[in-house]
């Protein structure tokens, strides 16, 4: 199932994406979904499609700050160290998972803009992510059992403002501003995604493509992030783990090549479908 | 006033450490208190002394991950970057201010046990801070009105395993393990810190007195970290940012000297308390 949350009016609610269009699973919402799943195939054959409803974030608030993975592609992380923009990094390729986060605030939902003022250094850029959506929380979650942790997957757009990450060396500054994590449109769940390597990320900016990969080839895989986050921290459902992004972000470019206003966001992941968002 | 959260056994609740005890200010939380600051001490003085009662983190559940500052005094700056444990980080002294995060997750209350086992790596550090909740939210907000925007201070020791610190270079995996943020006892609420530069804070081991600093000596003060954290981002009530950590934890000794099962860590800061955790 592809589920969404949206409002028709009435405040955020659970929906199922259907051929016919979005159907309504309310009163529930997509947490209330995590914490039970059971019933909602039934409930989806049973509702009633939506006739109006703005599509909202499917987590407009997550337990935690949203887990973000740094480097976790061969070729993005060779294209971040010749940047010039990866601080003082020794590593290429990092050794260990790189864990950072970004707030709740920072959410957005397919459609919105993302606020290029709130950069006032003009490094604007994107990066197109597959995203986990924990489902049973724990700590000590071994990587043979990650997957069955797993609720669903979507989409992130970890946005980020260049010089800002540089300049304040840990990343939540340059990466956590507010619209600067795009997220959506739906969850896939779980069930419908046997092996998450089997997905595929593409990227466009104005319709050029920029990023192509398979989520194969991340350097960490999903059950080796599960286990190296929730080692130490407690997994709560409805936690985000965004797992990197591949090469071909706008720092990649040489001169590096920054979002502006009235540009358009387009990642694709077939299954999940298309999050999408102005540059304004 | 001195604000706690505790459980007498009927759930958390907001009350008042005075003279006489812990007055019981529920069914407010203390969530309720940052909203509506209103009538609170007139509630005291007619509020009853509670007589059994454990005492919880003052906000055991932020809006946010905690908004945690690095390398904020000169000489603990100089001792981090002496002691191998800083990565790639080009400058002593950073330039900007160094900002990550812990999820609620790690947080606990005055008197519960760090973990020392979630550190298999053996490199458990403290660091004494004195922590702002935020009162009044928003974005933007310019270092002149900084301090109204503060509903009062807290303390909190900002836990590390430095060896996981440093081998995943972003610090959320090093600092933000279960346990690794006790928060408390109190906070003291801001009408009664006309300027928290006055406070000093003095943090013992087993009673060897290790840090102690006037808040005077932070590099980026708290209208400038305040200033900075919500250009980009919104900060919402109940937010809270550690300030960082002055001199003298344990990998300022040389060779590094870290917390042991059975260590005690007391961090002081008079006006708020003391915060005191066992390592288990």
């Amino acid at each position: 199932m592809r589920l969404v949350t949206f409002d028709d009016g009435k405040g955020a609610r659970l929906g199922a994406l259907t051929a016919s269009g979005i159907r309504d699973l309310g009163p529930r919402t997509m947490m209330d979904a995590i914490a039970d799943t059971s019933g909602l195939l039934a409930a989806c054959e049973k509702a009633s499609v939506v006739t109006e409803a703005k599509l909202l974030a499917p987590l407009p608030r997550t337990p935690k700050n949203i887990f973000c993975v740094g480097k976790n592609y061969h070729e993005h992380a060779k294209e971040f160290a010749g940047s010039g923009f990866d601080g003082g990094a020794k590593d290429v390729v990092p050794p260990f998972p790189v864990v950072f986060s970004k707030p709740h605030t920072s959410v957005i939902a397919h459609g919105e803009p993302i606020l290029s003022a709130l950069d006032p250094t003009g490094g604007l850029d994107y990066e197109g992510e597959l995203a986990v959506v924990i489902g049973v929380g724990g700590r000590g979650i071994r990587k043979a059992d990650a997957l069955s942790h797993v609720f669903g997957y979507t989409i992130v757009n970890d946005v980020t403002a260049r010089h800002l990450q540089k300049r304040h060396s840990q990343w939540i500054l340059g990466k956590g501003l507010d619209s600067f994590c795009p997220m959506g449109p739906a969850i896939l769940t779980a069930d419908a995604v046997p092996d998450p390597a089997e997905l595929t990320l593409t990227t466009w900016v104005n319709g050029q493509r920029r990023q192509h990969a398979p989520v194969r080839d991340l350097i960490f895989d999903i059950p080796t992030l599960i286990e190296a986050i929730s080692a130490g921290i407690t997994l709560e459902p409805g936690d985000v783990i965004a797992t990197g992004t591949p090469a071909g972000v706008g720092i990649g470019f040489d001169p590096p090549v920054f979002l502006q206003p009235g540009d358009v966001v387009r990642i694709e992941v077939p299954g999940i479908g298309v999050l999408e968002n102005p540059v304004a």
